[in-house]
């Protein structure tokens, strides 16, 4: 029988109301999670409670739960863990169907009275029908219901990847760099120690959800392994799961039982039992927001052969032995132009310094728009090219450019974008960083991939050729 | 019998004038590099060459290398293939120590007639006597001579790094790295084709350069592979060599042929040669700059310990789950915090949401900068520590804190330094990036090593340990 979480979970993705409890004024928590819903232009009611305010904010606070006269859709919980059962029974009382603990201090605290009380809430929670998300978790971000991240306030625009993370930090830190390079999500979800609600319960809402088209998961340990295993399987034929696992070598599965009460399994049977569910296991959070941004703007690949253009504005030959360096190591081929595309080549670059090869070096002329637009056109007509990836250093171009030149060179990636899939390669660092930056931001808000090395790219479109590849294999 | 580079090669590294043969008005590279030795405040002679002009930014011009009245002792030329032999015959006339050719279109074209042009070219120099850097690079940077980089004009804060690199993309990215990240160079030199002079001679004035501490080897290929293996042998011992190879695949193998006519070699032997010479093999321009960073920063590492700290201002255990699990997958170890240590640690940190375990999760308290000096101290009381990571999120920090407690904390840091090994992770991204990179920056002019991501550090660390640990077994 299958469970329709979508509706189940309604009040958790899209609660018409929220009460804050542990409201307050001023800069601590309390205080900054009202502003953080106020900022965010969240359009449901905010019902602050805290039993010695009457107002916070302009809002209306209430001494409990209880005491609020309208329907509460989902709490926040921001109490010190001796005051959470008491809340508990004034949710209870009020008839909230979902409650977030953002508290510490329980069965992760490795002590006996803690995880009592965890236990305990737990199970007056369960008899009352209220879901927990939590405790020790920074809850739950829904862009396009214009809530923010409680722990920081970050809210970007909406997109359709979910995050699901068993660490709050984990949670932040993908939320600001999908600030940073337009990495979009549908929804982002902490849950920490999964007391009630745990990975399992939220992937199946993440199956279902029509917002969703790709997730991100970061878990430190699960009970049910087997379940997650088949659900895993069943999601990744339609939507690709990214996956990191915490806790993966005996220091950090110490940790991870610190961290969030987890037990961390083996290393190797988690790799190849997500391998074999279709699951894209990445080794870092960087490598993580990588893939999310080539699943999120790339078309589905058809094959694992680059051409690789390195660098707009010359000095390039070097980038362009370590970028098939780093390719072809990776798995990646770099299919030489020759023939009619080699004389081609020849014909329209025509300068010292230029390489003629894959990947080719246009050397200074790559400060040309029409000449770029020339190169591109005739990449994206080789059949045996899947992606082209482009080495762009604003902080050179601008020596021997304009801004309204550079400017150029980057409408013709934007407007070439649907020809071909195309990833570009902005290095950081020089004396251009702002002007960079600008540009980095363009291009992604334009829908281009945008990786701060070779190395990174390669490893998001190899990430991404594996689940195509994958996916096209099991359809088969 | 040794040489004296230094004595042979003073004309290079501290020419008294220099003449730029191929200056011109306006924002070509012929008149960008006049502008640049200009803007850098270089205080030898410049002498612009130019037969059409008498006048370039208000310096005389001359017609020809011949018709300059002093002394010249390094000739910079920027003169199509074509020309160079007559400017060579005039350089020979003049008496003419160095000559380095930022043209290309010579071997790395892969065709006959530039060949040849080359061989010529060397042939009448060095019966000359005549030095050659190149053709097809960027030539050299001094920046304690106030010579900046020919092609970008970027000049650093000198330091004790020598960068020498077959590929001017890559010298001008680590200068552009090295501007951003305070990696502090005593010379870069690209040397392109290395028709005269190459990573052989340039590595026998390296090692007797008493300005040069640590040496970053770039190369796509060698002719003499026994000499750079004896080299290196000799060179590791007192000073660290981080390599970099270039063409470590078959098709970076062939992109290095075209790039600078190198034959490039088989990977694998490269890397045990390198590795029994006691090189660091790095396999990114990323991880070379990391790997620099530390050696230039951390005093000599005994041992493989760490103690990390994740993160300042909370919100940590997920970053400590995975930095155990990347650290330890390097073979880094993290030593449980035991006994006396977790006893005053016990004392120390007392609030929810903390682990005091190793990683250290301080959560909320550690935006407390007397808290954090006090476990700074603590950790840095222990024998069995090596080095501390620390994790700073100002991004999130700056939610909590305001920016003078920001530099407080960043002052305990900085007071720190000298007790033991620091290193921090500073992850880019989110809201407060500009506040961030400023911190970054403070840090890093401070003498702190500042990575985005702990797998950076971790990687760059266990470089530096391991050739410490060479060093050692060399030595006993």
């Amino acid at each position: 029988m299958v469970k329709n979480r979508l509706k189940e979970f309604e009040a958790i993705f899209n609660p018409q109301s929220i009460a804050i409890v542990g409201a307050s004024k001023g800069k601590k928590i309390g205080g900054l999670v009202v502003q953080y819903f106020l900022n965010a232009g969240y359009n449901g009611k905010i019902f602050p409670v805290n039993p010695t305010e009457t107002e916070i904010l302009g809002l209306k606070t209430y001494p409990s739960v209880r005491e609020i006269p309208e329907p509460v859709d989902y709490v926040i919980m921001m109490v010190p863990a001796t005051a959470v059962l008491e809340v508990i029974d004034d949710c209870i009382a009020k008839g909230v169907p979902a409650v977030q603990l953002f508290t510490a201090g329980f069965s992760e605290a490795g002590e006996k009275e803690p995880a009592r009380l965890e236990r305990e809430m737990v199970t007056r929670a369960r008899r009352a029908g209220i879901r927990l998300i939590g405790p020790n978790c920074v809850g739950i971000s829904v862009p396009a219901k214009l809530i923010p991240l409680e722990s920081t306030g970050v809210i970007g625009q909406p997109g359709d990847i979910a995050v699901l993370a068993q660490s709050g930090g984990h949670t932040e830190f993908l939320a600001d760099v999908g600030l940073s390079r337009c990495i979009r999500f549908s929804k982002l979800i902490s849950f920490g120690n999964a007391s009630d609600l745990n990975a399992i319960d939220f992937l199946e809402y993440l199956k279902e959800d029509p917002e969703t088209r790709i997730i991100a998961v970061y878990l430190e340990g699960i009970t049910d392994g087997r379940r997650l295993f088949q659900l895993i399987t069943e999601i990744s034929p339609t939507k690709p799961v990214v996956f990191l696992k915490g806790g993966r070598t005996e220091v950090g599965k110490e940790m991870a039982a610190s961290h969030t009460a987890s037990l961390a399994g083996t290393r190797a049977v988690w790799t190849a039992a997500m391998r074999q569910a279709g699951a894209i296991e990445v080794n870092t959070l960087e490598e993580m927001a990588d893939t999310l941004m080539a699943f999120q703007y790339l078309p589905p690949l058809s094959g694992r052969r680059m051409a690789v253009v390195s660098q707009l504005g010359g000095g390039a030959g070097g980038a362009g032995v370590l970028a098939a360096d780093i390719c072809t190591s990776l798995g990646l081929e770099l299919p030489p132009f020759v023939g009619e595309v080699k004389d081609k080549l020849k014909s329209l670059v025509t300068a010292p310094g230029t390489i003629l090869r894959n990947p080719l070096d246009l050397s200074l002329l790559g400060r040309d728009p029409a000449l770029l637009k020339k190169v591109l056109s005739l990449l994206a007509d080789q059949p045996d090219i899947d992606l082209i990836m482009l080495n762009e250093r604003p902080t050179f171009l601008l020596i021997i450019a304009t801004e309204a030149e550079l400017n150029a060179l980057n409408d013709v990636l934007i407007d070439f974008k649907h020809r071909k899939p195309l990833v570009v390669i902005s290095p950081p660092g020089g004396e251009h960083e702002a002007e960079r930056v600008a540009v980095e931001k363009r291009l992604t808000e334009a829908g281009i991939p945008v990786y701060p090395s070779f190395d990174r790219a390669a490893k998001a479109i190899t990430n991404v050729i594996r689940y195509w590849e994958f996916r096209n294999n099991s359809l088969s």
